[in-house]
C-alpha cells in the first residue's frame, strides 16, 4: 500500500466516522422525538402512499381535522355525507392499489351513517381505515348525557355495532398504547385487506407520544410460507399438470386484485401460456387483450363456449376466488374440487387437501418457475375467444344488448371503469376491457348507490397516479340514493364521465320481483341540471348531455371533446324501462330457480 | 209482572240469545281464522294508527312490499335511501302521536344505512319500528355467500349491529312464535318510546297464521301505578307544594311530548296556574300563548329573568326531563334536587327519594286534583313574559337575530314547524310558537341532514292528521347531506315550506371549533332549482324564491299565496356566515368551558 493510497483510505475513514456520528446522532435526537397522535396517524397513512383522506366534519373531530388540513401531503375532501365518504374511501383504496382508505367521521351520528360503506369494504375485502373523533377520555368515563349519544349513557354502543362490520378495532385511551394500537390496526387492515375502526378521543389529538416506532414501516406484504410445507404443494401441482397433460385453465377471482397479486398472475400466465378466464369480480384482473384470456366464467351464466372450455378442463387453477351468488351464476360453478387446484391469499387448498398458511403472493411466482416448462405443450389447447359484438339491431332505441359492446369501443387503457351494482355491473360482464383498465364493481355487497361516491374516490386516485378517464355506468334508482356527492366532484376538480342509464326505476329489482310494482317506480328527475345545481352554477365546469337514440350516443362517443374528459361530464342515456343485460335476465331466472330449490327443501314454506 | 212485561221481556231475551249465538259464531269462526304474517304485521300497524310506511325496495322486501301496496289503508312511500326513509319514520311517528312509525329496508346494505335514523328515534325517544327483509330461514342455516352479506357467513352480525340501537329485537323464525313476537316488540315499542326492529325472512312473507291474537288490541298506555305508593307520593308531593308558600314553578321537558303527557300537563297548569317554563325539547309541550307560560329555562343559556325566575323557585316541579348538554346549557341547570320533584314516565323523584314504578300517566291527573286547591294563591305569582322582539336594525341584511322572532310571526296555530340541528334548533328557541303547533327537532341526536327526511314524514303525518303547514329551517350544510328526500315530497304532493339559510358552511361547527377552517366551508348549491331537479321537472308543482334582504323576506312573508302553502315550497335565506343566533353563541361559549374544565380534571391531557 503506498502514502496515496493510505492517505485516501484514512480521509474516506475520516469522513465515514463524520458520517457516523452524524447518523448517530440523528437516530439518538429521533429516539426522544415526540409527535403528536394525530401527526402520528398522518405520518403512518403518509407511508402506506394515503395522499387524500374523506369524511364529513364534526365537532368531535375538528380538532383531528386541524392537523389533515394542516399537513403538507395529504389532503382533506369533504364530502356531503359520511355514507357517500365511505364509498369514496371505498373506492379510493381500490384504484389507489396497495395502500389504505380512510374516512373520517364525528361520535355517533357520523360514524353510524358510514356503516353501510364500511360494511361493503369488509364483504368486498378492501381495506380501509375508519377514524372517528369520540368524546374525551374523561367524558366516556363518567357518561353524561352528551349530544351524539344514545342518551342512556352507553357510549361504547357505537363501537360494539362497528365490531360487527370491522376486522378490528381500537379505542385510542392513553400516550402509551396509542402508537402501538394503530399500528395494530393498520397492520390488520393490509393483511387481511378488511376495514379497521379507530377511536380518537378529543382530549388526546394532541397528546404528544415517541415517533420512534415510525423509523420501521409497517410490513405491505405478507410473511413467507412454511419453505417445507410449500415445496410439498408445488410438486402436488406440477404432479397434477402432469397428470392433466397440460389440459390446465387458470381462473381468476377477485382476491387477485384484492390481495394484490395481478403482477404474480400476469406472469404466470404469460410464461405458461395456460388459457385464462376471469369470474365478474376478477375482471381486469389480466390483461383483457392478452391472446390467452378467453372472458368471463360465471357458472351457467357463462357464455356456453366458455362454460364449456372451463368446465371440461382436466384442471383448473383458480387463484383468488370468491364464490359469492352473484359470481358464481347462483353456485352454479360446476367444476369439481377433485379437479381444482385453488390459491389464496391465506391457504391453498390442492383438490381435498388444505394447506394452511401457504399463501398466494409468496406461492405465485415459484409456480410460475416450475410451470414455465409446460409453455409450448399449453400454447397448443384452443382457445375460442368469445366477444360481445355490437347487434345489427333495425330500430334506433338504445338497448342494453347494444349499447354495452358500443361502450367497449370507447374505453381506452389506464381507464377506471366504475359500474353500479345492478344492470351495470351485469351490462359490462361480457364487454372486454382494455389494457391496464381498472374494474371497480360491487358484485358481492350490493349496495345500490356505492358507485357515486366510489366514482369521486376512484376519480381522486386515478388523478394522484396518472390513470386515464374515471368512467360510471350509474341507473336512475341508484343514483337517486347517493346523488350529491357529484357537489364534490365538481368542487374537487376531478373530470369523471357518468352514464345515467334513466330506465324510470329498480330496473334490477323489477327483474327480481314486482316487473310492474308501483314501488319499483322512481320520481323521474332533470338529470342534466344535477351538475349546475350542485355546485356548477354557471355551467363552465361541466357539461351535460341526453342521448335518445344509437345516432345521439354515437355522435358524441365519437366526440374528440367529450372523450378526452377535460371537464366533469354527465350524459343521461334513455332506455326501454323493461330492457335489461342478458347476464341480468339470466342471473334473475337463476335466482328464482335458486328460491324454488330453498322453497322446496324449507320445512315452513 | 204483567203479561204485556213478561212477553216483551221474553222477546228480548229471545233476542239477545240470537245476538249471543251469532256472536259465539263470529269468534269461533275467527278462531280458526289465519292470515299471513305480513297481513298480521300490517293490521297490527293499522290498529295503532299507522296509514303510512317508508322505505327502499330490496330483493329480500319486495314480497313484503306486495302486501303494503295492496294494503287498503296504508299506504308505501318510497325514499330515494334507507337514510333519509328512516329520518322519514321518525318524524312521522313525532307528528302522528300516539302510533309508531315504520321503515322496511332490506338486509344489510339497507338497515345499516337506516341505521343512524333508528338511533337517533332511540336517542330521542321516538317509537319506530324497523322491519326488515332477510334471507330465508333455510339460507340462514346454511349460510351461503349471498349478496348484501360479509361474505364470511355471519348472517347474525346486522341483528347485533341493531341491538345496539333498538330497545328490542325479534326475527321471524316460524309460524308458532311469529305473532307474540311481533306483538312483543311492538308493545316495547310504545312503552318505552324507542325503535325495534324486525327480522321477516323471504320464506315466511306469505306463511298462515292464527289471527286470534288480533282481537286484543295492544295496551297504548302504561298499567296503574301501584295506589299504596302512589297515594304517598302524592301526599309528599302536596306537603312540598304547602311548605313552599305555593311558590312553584312547572318545568316540561321532552318526554312530556314522548310519553304522550301533554293532554294532562295542560290540565295541571290550567287548574293550578303555577308558572310554567319548557326546556328546548319541550317546546310545545304545553300553549306558548297560554299567559302562565313563561318561555324556555335552559340553565345558563336562558334569558336572565327566566333564569331567576326558575332557579329562585321554591320548588320547581319538572316533568319529563330529559338532562342532555344542549337541553340544559351545557349542564348549568341550577335547580338542586332538594327542591325539585320529577315526574319520569316510570318512575318519580320527591327531592332525593326515589319511587320506581310510579309513572307521570297516571299519577298526572290525581296530582292536579289535589293541586287544584292553590289556583288562587299561584295566580297571584308574577312571572315576566320575556319574548324575543323583532330587533330595530338599521341595515337590510337578514340578521340571526332579525330573522327568527319575524318568523314568530309567520307561524300559525295547528304548524307543525321543524328545526335542523344548529343554527335552526337554537335560533328558534327564542320564539313563542302558536297553539297547537308541534316543534319536532334533534337536540339531543343532533345529526345533520335528519331535519329534511323528518319533514317528508312530519309532512305526511299533518296531512293525515289534517294539521297546518309543515315548516322546515334547515342549513345549506345540513340540507346537502340529505336534500334528494325533497323529491319523494314533490313526487307524494306534500306542500311543505322550506327554509334553506344559506350561509355558506357549517355554522354550528365554525363556532365550535375551526372559524375559517376550509373544512367548514362547503359547496354554493344552486338552491332554488333543487325542486325542479328532483321531478318538478315543469316547474307547475312547486315554487322557489331568495330573499337577499328583509324586504324581499317580509314581502314573500306577507304575500297570501306563499303563506297557503298550496305548493311545495323552498326559500332560500341568504345570510352571513358568521352570524349566528344568541343562543348558538352562548352555547358555544359554555360548550368551550365544558372542554377547559374536562382538560383540568384529565390526567391525561
Amino acid at each position: 500500500m503506498d502514502n496515496t493510497n493510505a492517505s485516501g483510505l484514512q480521509a474516506q475513514v475520516s469522513r465515514l466516522e463524520h458520517e457516523v456520528h452524524a447518523l448517530r446522532t440523528q437516530i439518538h435526537a429521533s429516539d426522544d422525538e415526540t409527535i403528536t397522535i394525530s401527526e402520528y396517524i398522518l405520518t403512518r397513512l403518509e407511508q402506506m402512499g394515503v395522499e387524500s383522506i374523506f369524511g364529513v366534519p364534526g365537532d368531535f373531530n375538528m380538532p383531528f381535522l386541524d392537523y389533515v388540513e394542516d399537513h403538507p401531503k395529504i389532503k382533506w375532501i369533504g364530502c356531503c355525507n359520511e355514507l357517500n365518504a365511505s364509498h369514496a374511501a371505498d373506492g379510493y383504496s381500490r384504484v389507489k392499489e396497495h395502500g389504505i382508505g380512510v374516512i373520517v367521521t364525528t361520535f355517533g351520528v357520523g360514524e353510524l351513517i358510514a356503516m353501510n360503506g364500511v360494511a361493503g369494504a369488509f364483504s368486498e375485502m378492501v381495506p380501509v381505515l375508519h377514524i372517528v373523533g369520540v368524546p374525551s377520555t374523561l367524558q366516556q368515563k363518567q357518561k353524561p348525557i352528551l349530544h351524539h349519544t344514545l342518551g342512556d349513557g352507553r357510549f361504547d354502543a357505537y363501537t360494539k355495532a362497528a365490531a360487527q362490520t370491522t376486522i378490528a378495532q381500537a379505542a385510542i385511551v392513553d400516550k402509551v398504547t396509542a402508537g402501538p394500537e394503530i399500528d395494530r390496526v393498520l397492520a390488520q387492515a393490509i393483511t387481511t385487506a378488511r376495514p379497521v375502526y379507530l377511536t380518537l378521543p378529543m382530549d388526546l389529538v394532541s397528546t404528544k407520544i415517541s415517533a420512534k416506532r415510525l423509523k420501521v414501516e409497517l410490513p405491505r406484504s405478507p410473511p413467507p410460507n412454511d419453505s417445507e410445507v410449500e415445496a410439498f404443494v408445488l410438486d402436488e401441482i406440477v404432479k397434477l399438470v402432469e397428470a392433466a397433460d397440460q389440459d390446465v385453465v387458470i381462473l381468476t377471482d377477485a382476491c387477485v386484485i384484492r390481495h394484490h397479486v395481478r403482477q404474480e398472475v400476469n406472469d404466470l400466465i404469460h410464461k405458461t401460456h395456460f388459457p385464462v378466464y376471469s369470474s365478474p369480480m376478477g375482471k381486469t384482473s389480466v390483461n383483457e387483450n392478452y391472446e390467452r384470456y378467453g372472458g368471463v366464467y360465471v357458472g351457467l351464466n357463462s357464455h356456453p363456449k366458455i362454460k364449456e372450455k372451463v368446465e371440461n378442463a382436466k384442471l383448473i387453477l383458480s387463484i383468488g376466488s370468491l364464490k359469492s351468488d352473484f359470481n358464481t351464476g347462483m353456485f352454479t360453478y360446476s367444476v369439481p374440487a377433485s379437479r381444482t387446484v385453488e390459491l389464496h391469499s391465506g391457504h391453498t387448498l390442492i383438490r381435498h387437501a388444505q394447506f394452511p398458511g401457504i399463501g398466494m403472493k409468496k406461492l405465485l411466482p415459484k409456480l410460475t418457475e416450475r410451470l414455465h416448462k409446460f409453455e409450448e405443450d399449453a400454447k397448443q389447447l384452443p382457445l375460442p375467444q368469445y366477444k360481445a359484438l355490437i347487434p345489427d339491431e333495425k330500430d334506433d332505441i338504445i338497448s342494453q344488448a347494444y349499447f354495452w359492446p358500443r361502450m367497449g369501443q370507447f374505453f381506452k387503457p389506464k381507464d377506471v371503469i366504475v359500474a353500479e351494482t345492478g344492470t351495470s355491473s351485469f351490462g359490462i360482464l361480457d364487454v372486454e376491457l382494455p389494457e391496464d383498465s381498472i374494474f371497480v364493481a360491487q358484485i358481492l355487497f350490493g349496495s345500490i348507490g356505492w358507485s357515486v361516491g366510489t366514482t369521486l374516490g376512484a376519480a381522486v386516485a386515478a388523478r394522484e397516479r396518472h390513470l386515464g378517464r374515471t368512467i360510471l355506468f350509474v341507473g336512475d334508482g341508484s343514483l337517486q340514493v347517493t346523488a350529491q356527492e357529484l357537489s364534490t366532484m365538481t368542487a374537487k376538480g376531478v373530470h369523471p364521465i357518468l352514464f345515467v342509464l334513466n330506465n324510470n326505476g329498480y330496473v334490477i329489482e323489477r327483474h327480481l320481483h314486482g316487473m310492474d310494482r308501483d314501488y319499483n317506480n322512481i320520481v323521474d328527475w332533470n338529470y342534466t341540471s344535477l351538475l349546475t345545481t350542485f355546485g356548477d352554477k354557471d355551467g363552465s365546469r361541466s357539461r351535460s348531455y341526453t342521448v335518445h337514440n344509437k345516432k345521439e350516443l354515437n355522435d358524441l362517443l365519437e366526440d374528440e371533446t367529450f372523450a378526452k374528459a377535460d371537464k366533469i361530464q354527465l350524459v343521461e342515456v334513455m332506455m326501454d324501462r323493461y330492457d335489461a343485460p342478458r347476464a341480468l335476465k339470466a342471473s334473475a331466472q337463476l335466482s328464482e330457480a335458486m328460491a324454488k330449490r330453498i322453497a322446496e327443501q324449507d320445512p315452513e314454506a
